[in-house]
């Protein structure tokens, strides 16, 4: 285990010639995760030329121990803070020029870090371990991931095996947790948007109150994490009874608009244009402003990772790359419909990793 | 509902006249959620002379017109970003001097903020709200954490009723989540810290595969999160069968610890000689080296809120303020007692607001 986190830190430290630091500060929890394994907080990363450093407290001394075999520990006392540690330490190596994360230092970081660094000027260096490294996933990522959105398919099942009209939304959401922690999770991988009748319309709504059998349709957007962190994102939307010719149209609308977006999904694919072919065939049916969000996202040790697919991106996509396609139409006081899958980029093409987890119209008529 | 968060900005508004500033932007979360009632997130709050605006995007339309209403609204468009859109309005407003969130804003933000902005300076003002205002509850911020405290005792009873020597840590964990939303919480207030034998020695564990009945001592930290956010925090350690003297005198040194500090809670007592009120009785038992965390800490929609218990400490605790009181000793290969209430300062003294839930040694013994 240590040697692949070993291997994650020389090629970051690769990575950062280009920006001529002899130090770097990784404060950002989840980078420290990527790059060392350990599973904790409050703890930060600083590397320097052929030298890795975790600076932690003791709460966290037999964690890291267990966690991160062989990486070297610094342990500060209860009376020291966080950044004064790691500057002498910088400050120990000699070190001219620290790179640290500007997506992640605060202003109040920064005043602690230059009033505590000897000789050293703070480069800020943004976003290259999200989007040069833990956009891609290696293989051990890919299957934990598998993993993740297995365990969602399943908790889909048992989610309509056991769905009552008079169930809350809020109801449904929690006996969905417990059910995929029963099968592997550790929890959702965020908090489930379960959305009935108007509801539905709300991409961001959380569960509430309302009665599932009150309207004729259900979103729901949910996903599993397992104990390796690497969580799934998936959306369907149900309806209660023969669809109306409005739903009908609005669903096959999303769904086509995401076939449309997957078959482009292959190395040197632009994120804009996979954007574009789903959003230009909503708006080509009538329902152009009725799609308000990014077509879609990375995910991985965070819910939300590189690449994003947003109109006019030029990023291209990369083989290990697993990203959400969820195109979704919202009508105000009627409701939405919204389809998300996860898919893995492969080196000639993609693998949808829900593909078992049924998403066709008829598939989603459910009979109370 | 409206007032009571139009009358926290006025709180706030008055507090910066002594920063200078003439324009203001609040971008934490919580913060923002404080000042508007407004529970979703990427939002940020502008406030000047006279006027408050959040600035959000169209996924939170219909949440902020139905939680927030009377509050002005800036949507910006998909191709907008937060910053450009904030700095536009903070340049309307001819803002000279605009306050920022010290703390909160990162170097990156920043740069963003520098570029959009016409004339003001970036004054940095960190943790005002948190320490100035979120850290003393008003009536029904008291009152919601009260039922946080509620649920939690409840769902420790119900632990402690279904508890199997069979069961893992991991699965207690779940079933505890799920008893407490059966009685109100929306969510844990934090992942569990579920800890058997020697697992309860890591202050920041979380639930393995152990099985409880494979040790005869088992550390509980948990707290329920309801719809409101307001946050409860206890600790309590288990022992099956009949106690051993080394754990007895290691449980009543953490019990007796408590009960000195809390009997000094009061307004106008420093959160110093509170620590040290514990501290010091645990390091004349012999166990000094083995309480290596701070005594507790606020509580609120945070579950680390201000202020905090510290050595040394010179912050004045207040009426309205809620904080818990948690020591611990912890011995390594061995096991660990943790025993934590939540407490609020009231106008002549404090009221522990976990005192229904049970912490004597005897009530402590549980039996297979």
């Amino acid at each position: 285990m240590s040697d692949r986190f070993a291997a994650r830190r020389d090629r970051f430290w690769k990575l950062l010639r280009d920006t001529g630091v002899d130090a770097f500060l990784v404060s950002n929890e989840m980078n420290v995760s990527w790059l060392t394994g350990f599973t904790g907080d409050s703890s930060w990363l600083v590397m320097s030329a052929g030298q890795s450093i975790l600076v932690s407290d003791s709460r966290y001394e037999t964690q890291i121990a267990e966690e991160c075999p062989g990486l070297e520990l610094l342990i500060r006392r209860t009376d020291q803070k966080l950044p004064q540690v790691a500057c002498d330490y910088v400050n120990s190596r000699k070190a001219r020029r620290l790179g640290v994360e500007g997506h992640v230092v605060t202003l109040e970081t920064r005043e602690a870090l230059v009033g505590g660094l000897a000789a050293a000027d703070l480069i800020p260096v943004s976003m290259r371990i999200e989007n040069d490294l833990r956009s891609i996933k290696d293989a051990e990522e890919i299957s934990e991931t598998r993993k993740a959105v297995n365990i969602a398919g399943r908790g889909f099942d048992f989610l309509r095996a056991t769905l009552r009209p008079d169930q809350t939304e809020r109801d449904a959401a929690y006996e969905l947790e417990h059910a995929m922690r029963k099968i592997g999770a550790e929890s959702v991988a965020f908090t489930p948007i379960i959305g009935s009748g108007d509801r539905a319309a709300l991409p961001h709504y959380r569960p509430g109150d309302r009665k599932i059998g009150d309207s004729d349709l259900l979103l729901i957007d949910w996903g599993a994490q397992p104990p390796s962190r690497y969580k799934s994102d998936l959306t369907r939307t149900l309806v209660f009874g023969k669809p109306s010719s409005k739903f009908a149209k609005v669903y096959n609308t999303v769904l086509e608009a995401q076939k449309r977006a997957i078959a482009l999904i292959r190395p040197g694919a632009r994120c804009g244009d996979v954007d574009r072919a789903a959003r230009g065939y909503i708006a080509d049916q009538g329902y152009g402003k009725r799609f308000g969000h990014g077509l879609g996202h990375g995910i991985g040790l965070n819910i939300h990772e590189q690449p994003r697919f947003a109109p006019g991106s030029d990023t291209e996509l990369k083989p290990g790359m697993i990203v959400t396609v969820e195109p979704g139409i919202y009508l105000p006081d009627w409701g939405g419909v919204r389809i998300e899958d996860d898919v893995l980029v492969t080196k000639d093409g993609c693998e949808v990793l829900s593909a078992h987890v049924p998403k066709e119209l008829d598939q989603m008529i459910t009979h109370w």
